[in-house]
């Protein structure tokens, strides 16, 4: 093998209830990352498309660079790797793009070597290259991004990532608005501390939801997507939330939340036709506010990252 | 039908990370109650056996009559009920002694009646008697008693009460040291806040129990049976819980907690063989420190109260 190219999918992560510890993988909608054998040793980023000229060249700062160079430490390898970005995702919009672009670029290197390690094996690299891009190693996007489906993060020591059930017929309708959230500005809003009724709010919600999932029981799903924590404090950066909130649940949809940590809106629905229902309801209330937005329905990625091209 | 005698079993609440939202049933050991038709309008208590003399006969202060008065409320019935309570549970032990006799009394009382209620239907009754017995309205006791199996108490407001997955093989030790505890001193260790990351956990944990019991991973069980809000300050009222952790653990048991607000120890193990094996390990770890207790090795109750004898 010379080259192959992976793609890795958009991902929500902080979905509702399951604040900092579930996220999930969307179809169609990721990054692309082609890599090459070279014969010069070492690291090359050697194109990058679809970024606006905003990302790193740097091996060592670029995502896709040191999720494969956190890979190579772990292995005996001399030679040299071109590696191309096409990024399907924007930047900063919470649908874990960082997440997409180093799992593409694992999922294509760990190929083109001859799959040293399993996929869930890759899961370490990938959160060191989230520890660059964001400043801490979550798992959240980078584990549905390359397993597909729910994913839950019991727990980082050590690490014990468990996919859940994907209800068949779940949708979901991604709004990106165009205002840009720091990450740590939106981290910086959450309370240190929260009360014990809140806390037992949560749980309960989230046991709901996981229950939910494995029953295929859209209606539990639906009432536990509560988030009590993140969201009251959060929801206020994002003009518009509310609105969308109120219409998507009288639309028939299960619930939406804050994607990652926004500005982009998630929506989960219990079918096709209730995604765009709401995907247009929510044009409508940003058209009112006069904030550009991006929209996308789809269901629900259950196979994660994936090879789309080799070449011998 | 003139008389009709229900069982209903004990319960764990507080399962762990499950904290408030979650109880389980376990088999045999438990509440009987007999309710006879009588001439004489109203209800009345006319036999309390195994209470040691502790329980009010008043049927406004007792368990089973006020969940049977609370039950005819919601109904058209003139005529007078007789309770005989048999407890096979010990009053303040945190095996849910209260929740068990209410709801055996109802299961009865529905049936003499000739099932005017679903199942499910008597719950809020049975919270009725909990507001009597303990001084707030909890579900996590009731739930299981009448139901069995894991139940999870989502919400209260409206209630939401669902019924998990009893993975094959599971089985309980239940450890009762002899001491009281108050449960309103039980409750005021309870820190009112706690902080952002220990209620993140305790999230990951319940969302791990809760995949656990539906994956039949008794692994992942192990691994989610993890509580870092209310076991850190109750375990301490409890002399032998870090000696009986450590050792049950060692001995191939999943995990262990507090059941209800104590002083009962409860221990889920992966099977009947290491469920008595740290019930031997639990008997010498209290010898030593010279605390007498009792001991009951159970399968998980997955039918919860039912009939045992009806006489027309």
């Amino acid at each position: 093998m010379q080259k192959v190219t992976a793609f890795a999918p958009a991902t929500v992560a902080n979905v509702s209830c399951g604040f900092d510890i579930l996220g999930f993988a969307v179809d169609d909608l990721g990054d692309k990352v082609t890599v090459s054998l070279s014969g010069n040793p070492g690291i090359r980023v050697t194109k990058i498309e679809g970024d606006k000229g905003k990302l790193p060249y740097e091996a060592d700062k670029n995502t896709c660079g040191v999720a494969i160079h956190a890979m190579l430490e772990q292995m005996d390898f001399e030679g040299g790797l071109e590696i191309e970005l096409y990024k399907g995702l924007p930047l900063g919009s919470g649908m874990g793009s960082s997440a997409a672009s180093a799992v593409a670029a694992l999922v294509a290197v760990n190929r083109l070597l001859g799959n040293p390690f399993e996929k869930k094996e890759l899961l370490p690299f990938a959160i060191e290259a989230e520890r660059i891009a964001c400043g801490a190693g979550h798992a959240d996007n980078v584990s549905p991004a390359l397993l597909g489906g729910f994913v839950l993060i019991r727990d980082y020591h050590p690490l014990d990532v468990i996919p859940l059930n994907v209800p068949r017929g779940l949708y979901c309708t991604l709004v990106h608005p165009h205002l840009v959230l720091n990450t740590s500005d939106s981290r910086s809003v959450l309370r240190r501390n929260v009360s014990l009724k809140d806390a037992t709010t949560q749980s309960g919600n989230i046991a709901g939801l996981v229950a939910g999932l494995f029953q295929e029981d859209m209606s539990l799903i639906s009432r536990s997507l509560n988030d009590v924590i993140a969201e009251p404090s959060r929801s206020v950066l994002i003009p518009g939330y509310d609105e969308v909130k109120e219409a998507i649940k009288a639309a028939g949809a299960l619930g939406c939340g804050i994607s990652g940590s926004g500005p982009t809106i998630f929506i989960l629905s219990p079918n096709e036709e209730i995604a765009w229902e709401v995907s247009r309801l929510s044009q409508q209330v940003f058209e009112k506010i006069g904030l550009p937005i991006d929209l996308y329905v789809s269901a629900i990625n259950t196979r994660g990252a994936y090879i789309i091209e080799e070449e011998q």
